[in-house]
């Protein structure tokens, strides 16, 4: 039987084939532990010299050329390296405003293109902005739509089959869900929840936000319809940076942006009095987009193609399962429950423990011992995995920070007053 | 009479109580005469040290931590800077998303506030985005909303009457127009306009994308509705910067963002599952704003603070004075035109001039002779006068070599074909 001790974690990076990519990312501070690469990615340090030559030579120097000199192609361009971690094709992803804004403009696409009927499936632990759009789209809309939300308290077991009940056969026309959900990290069965869409003639939307670039996603293969995501999690493009939609190729043309602007327009520099949209994914562009935000992504997904994404999974289920072996051995006893999927494979690369005083345990990680999760409301701790630049020493030292808090009582100096950090 | 020679530019500069500013702006090649302000602005000097800061220390070191030490209060911090501007209050303005999102959204709400009113007043010579947005608005709203689209051919005089009696009295929600107008730079008359809407029950919304950091700009004092614009211009915020929107105090309680996202959720870090606006201008965030682009524009728009909109007023139409003044004297004999108003106050800071070669003429001046303007389809070459770093010698040497090349013909070797710089 495996002895749950540091040799054995150091083993395991010593065996680990991706441990190299670690050098990539800025780590100012070895003694701190991060693992809330799930909310904020590191910087890799490839990125810092790709926006200091956009700062200091494209804006500074090449000013209004720099847009026929890389800035125009980026949506398309970072876009379409998006889509290798996706299962989709270059064609089929485009990069521009938040995650937020795309949904919106897929939701309402989607709604456009289903004429007639009027019921959206849902889910109570799907992301909030996703809930809340949809409910300020269902209300715009009036009486002909109405939002079904499936309760799926806790969300640790996903209840496929309540999901698929709940599609109305002739009046559902969309079902969208977080592909890996926010709080437990249980994953979803695309290629389930699709085709039960698809039966009853309703599109699917999928939130990929917590899934790209840490879990094997197949969007044409399950024949998704449509999907959005960020870039400032796993992806490492930093904080806020410009999200992802993807739309499938043969619905690209039948669909159509609520939001009309001139970067979704055909010709663009014409700027002709009536709006015709532009080909292709570009019709889903709207404003001009944020330049230094947009190609400060570039550089965390091509470390990402580098490493691939069927080598950061096997690390990111290495790792998950140490942190739960570990859990089980020294946390569990102390009250903390395991509010992710003990399965693997129902999983995506977060793990979620709850304890009543989770708030301040997740205070005193960060203050007393130099550890970094993410604190989600009302008693959740999550413990991002970031498999390129996450050790298996990390989660160790991580799980035994923890428990030292909870032995010792680190954490009943710190008040219950929740921060508002993301 | 002046004569308008090498000396007289050189003694403007001598004179001129901002020359100063130039030095807080990279500009690594003095003889490359930047008149593209009004589409890019250029990289102010303590922005890189900002930008700096924010990737290698916010970012790199600091973390998920940053949005609690400085990220989340930015966009209501900047906008509060923008309001100085424009004549508003700091709580009337906050930073988020791109213009044309910013419209979007605007639009709708004003629309919702409007309810059993159908009909939009814009104009021909409204920048593309916004029209192209009103279009798809009015589409998907369906029979009971049109667009009335003013004739300003041209738009060197603003049909001020016609746009007023355009106002239905009993139908019209919203009027709509660029302040400062595109193509020819005309003014429009804030107060006049706005006046005749409020007497029909309609509300105002001007986009100040080309006026904000240019033109004084009372939103208060004209009680104005609502506003966008862009921070990437005048204000030299970076390509793609976010966008600012205001909304006047006593509207902001009223008004819904169609776009209901999490950020602009009260009480976001709850994550409750009903979506419940927060308080004043928060509630037309949507998803998480780009950090890096929106940090970038806060030194430019610090910049402009110490010059002051007045000074800048004073500057910009001296500057635009002598333009004309040599476009008069110099090039008019070849046929050019002036497309803007040749009154100052009818005027915002850039001044059009056009010629039926004009697209190879501004590739000539690009390529042959370093000036660098802005070509608007089918006809226009745009000269933008950013005061704080262009120099009344930039003008002078601008329009000798534009003279030297309608003189030796030196534009007849280029295509045209057209670019698709912004």
């Amino acid at each position: 039987m495996t002895t749950l001790d540091l040799a054995y974690a150091q083993d395991l990076d010593r065996r680990d084939p991706l441990a190299g990519f670690r050098d990539e990312f800025l780590i100012d501070d070895p003694n701190t532990i991060y693992l809330d690469g799930n909310s904020l990615g590191r910087l890799p340090k490839r990125t810092v010299a790709r926006l200091y030559n956009a700062v200091e030579v494209e804006w500074g120097k090449r000013l209004v050329r720099g847009w026929n000199e890389g800035w125009m192609d980026a949506p398309a361009r970072i876009g379409g390296k998006i889509a290798r971690l996706i299962g989709a094709q270059a064609d089929e992803v485009i990069v521009a405003d938040s995650t937020s804004v795309n949904f919106y403009k897929l939701v309402q696409a989607a709604l456009d293109a289903r004429p007639g009927r009027g019921q959206i499936v849902t889910e109570t632990v799907n992301f909030p902005t996703d809930s809340y759009i949809l409910q300020g789209i269902v209300r715009a809309r009036g009486a002909n739509y109405r939002l079904t939300t499936v309760d799926s308290t806790g969300g640790i077991v996903i209840p496929t089959q309540a999901i698929v009940e709940a599609i109305h056969p002739d009046e559902c026309a969309l079902v969208t869900l977080s592909h890996t959900a926010f709080k437990s990290g249980a994953l979803y069965d695309m290629q389930a929840i699709t085709d039960a869409a698809h039966r009853a003639g309703a599109l699917v939307l999928w939130d990929l936000s917590h899934s790209v670039g840490a879990v094997p996603v197949e969007l044409d293969q399950s024949k998704a319809d449509l999907a959005v995501g960020c870039t400032y999690k796993y992806l490492n493009g930093g904080p806020g940076a410009p999200a992802f939609l993807y739309v499938r190729r043969d619905l690209q043309e039948p669909l159509s942006n609520p939001i009309q602007g001139w970067f979704g327009q055909r010709d663009q520099f014409a700027m002709g009095l009536e709006y015709a949209p532009a080909a292709g994914m570009t019709r889903f562009l709207v404003g001009t987009p944020p330049i230094l935000s947009l190609l400060a992504i570039e550089g965390g997904i091509d470390v990402l193609l580098e490493a691939g994404i069927a080598r950061l999974r096997a690390k990111s289920i290495a790792q998950t399962e140490l942190l739960i072996a570990l859990w089980e051995a020294w946390l569990k006893p102390f009250g903390v429950t395991l509010n992710s999927p003990r399965e693997a494979k129902e999983r995506g690369s977060h793990v979620s423990l709850g304890h009543p005083d989770a708030l301040r345990i997740d205070r005193a990680l960060i203050e007393e011992l130099r550890v970094i999760p993410d604190f989600r409301y009302p008693d959740n701790i999550r413990f991002g995995i970031a498999p390129l630049y996450t050790s298996f020493v990390d989660i160790y030292h991580a799980m035994e920070r923890m428990r030292q808090i909870l032995a010792d009582k680190l954490y009943t100096k710190y008040p219950t007053d929740r921060p508002t950090v993301t």
